[in-house]
């Protein structure tokens, strides 16, 4: 970003990459955004295999984990004590004109420091949610990693303008629930717990795994399925998670607002003594 | 591309974009791929009608169109008898992290020569087709725009690799078909031409728009609609269609052949001779 502290890209300071690399010509790459936390990137272990995952659904070809890790860490021991890193991968430079990979240049990496926004104050009291006017497309074959196409989250994300809310909810075409724009969804049901099957479309967050996973360590149940805006409207909790801001209650969705939220805050002061 | 013979930026010469541009970042922007023939962008207004409605349809508020027209003919001035011009318009560089468009930087416009590739000698005899794995997601909201979220062209030609076939015929969900990965598509019954409907997904391509308007001009039906692959085998021709190779016939489609193409054969002719 415009007030990134440095970017390393393919390991080299930079801030530029060649016009014709194939993430800015057709979106063709994923990426990861990792919380540094006094220094350690939380979860890196599943914001890499979350990007391996993206690379190989997408053919990519990525063989630079170790230098990837090198300048994960040669970040970690400068960045202020909490500070946002941005991993992108993309198939490379084009060889040749047209949509077709060549698999004859190496992916690019381009790994950045920003500074983390200033924390927000009203998580404890919940967050609000709105529903996206924008449908998400439903493709299998991009479903749940994090690659660069973005125009479905930049629409949505844009229906937030001049709004209160926090994140734009979205939907699919036959009306599930599927994720923010920025961030994953879950709710609470007589204390367990259910999150959008992500296998049509939306991103499945780092965090959303980390929420997967300590729910089993906790003894939380927890499922991934449909969920339509009426079960949502039924739930006694409702919350979000990202990279960024973990997990947060939700107090308002829309016109309809949750009261309780002990089980969000619970999950959310257990993960925040986690690294990894 | 590696090969080009120049590239402006924002109409400074250059070979490399902001890491913080929108358009890596998130596929944030809308390109056009125009053929230079004999110093002359053919069918420049239809290019540049389809980037603004791509940057309206994506609230990008691209208001350097003097500049891009005067880059276009200061390329064209000096372009071999055939060559390609690429556009791409982004929302420029990031002024924030973040999914949400903050309309506080300029759109970034980068204009690139290169050569067209050599002309294919099998045109009247007909290109192959196979069908794609991939099905294109749905959405409205970007359906018809040429944008720069391209995953889904580039898995679809990356299923051509090793094969003979042109380019890979697109199907929706529900099993109509949409467009090739880099061509649209036409039948021909009895006379008549039609060609998918692409306000669901694709690409509505700028030969596309020619082939709705000669065939008006030339007194040829034609509709747009939704077709299925029933419908296209019992097509009696079937034709594709890019800036870059105008008018193509078809002569196979997976398993099943065609066998004229004298309307093809006809509108290309036609086409040929236009460049507006």
């Amino acid at each position: 970003m415009s007030e990134a502290f440095g970017t390393l890209i393919d390991g080299v300071e930079g801030t530029t990459v060649p016009i014709d690399d194939r993430g800015l010509q057709y979106g063709d790459g994923v990426f990861e955004t990792l919380l540094l936390r006094r220094g350690h990137p939380r979860f890196l272990e599943a914001h890499l295999a979350r990007l391996r995952l993206g690379c190989t659904r997408l053919g990519i070809h990525f063989a630079a984990m170790a230098e990837l890790r090198a300048e994960v860490a040669r970040f970690a021991a400068i960045a202020p004590s909490l500070a946002i890193l941005k991993i992108i991968v993309t198939r490379g430079s084009a060889t040749q004109r047209g949509y077709a990979p060549r698999g004859d240049a190496p992916p690019r990496r381009i790994v950045s420091l920003g500074p983390a926004p200033a924390p927000r104050t009203d998580f404890a009291s919940g967050l609000q949610l709105q529903i996206a006017k924008l449908r998400l497309g439903e493709n299998p074959a991009l479903a749940g990693i994090k690659h660069l196409n973005r125009l479905e989250n930049v629409l949505a994300a844009a229906e937030l303008t001049g709004s209160a809310s926090f994140d734009a909810l979205l939907l699919d075409a036959g009306g599930s629930i599927i994720c923010g724009s920025m961030s994953n969804v879950f709710v609470v049901r007589e204390g367990a717990v259910a999150t959008p099957l992500l296998d049509r479309c939306g991103v499945a967050g780092v965090m959303r795994g980390i929420v997967l996973r300590e729910c089993h360590t906790l003894g939380i149940d927890i499922t991934q399925e449909r969920l339509s805006l009426s079960d949502l409207k039924a739930a006694d909790e409702v919350f979000v998670t990202n990279a960024r801001i973990g997990v947060v209650p939700v107090r308002r969705v829309g016109e309809h607002s949750f009261g309780m939220n002990r089980l969000a805050l619970k999950l959310r002061a257990h993960i925040e003594t986690l690294d990894a």
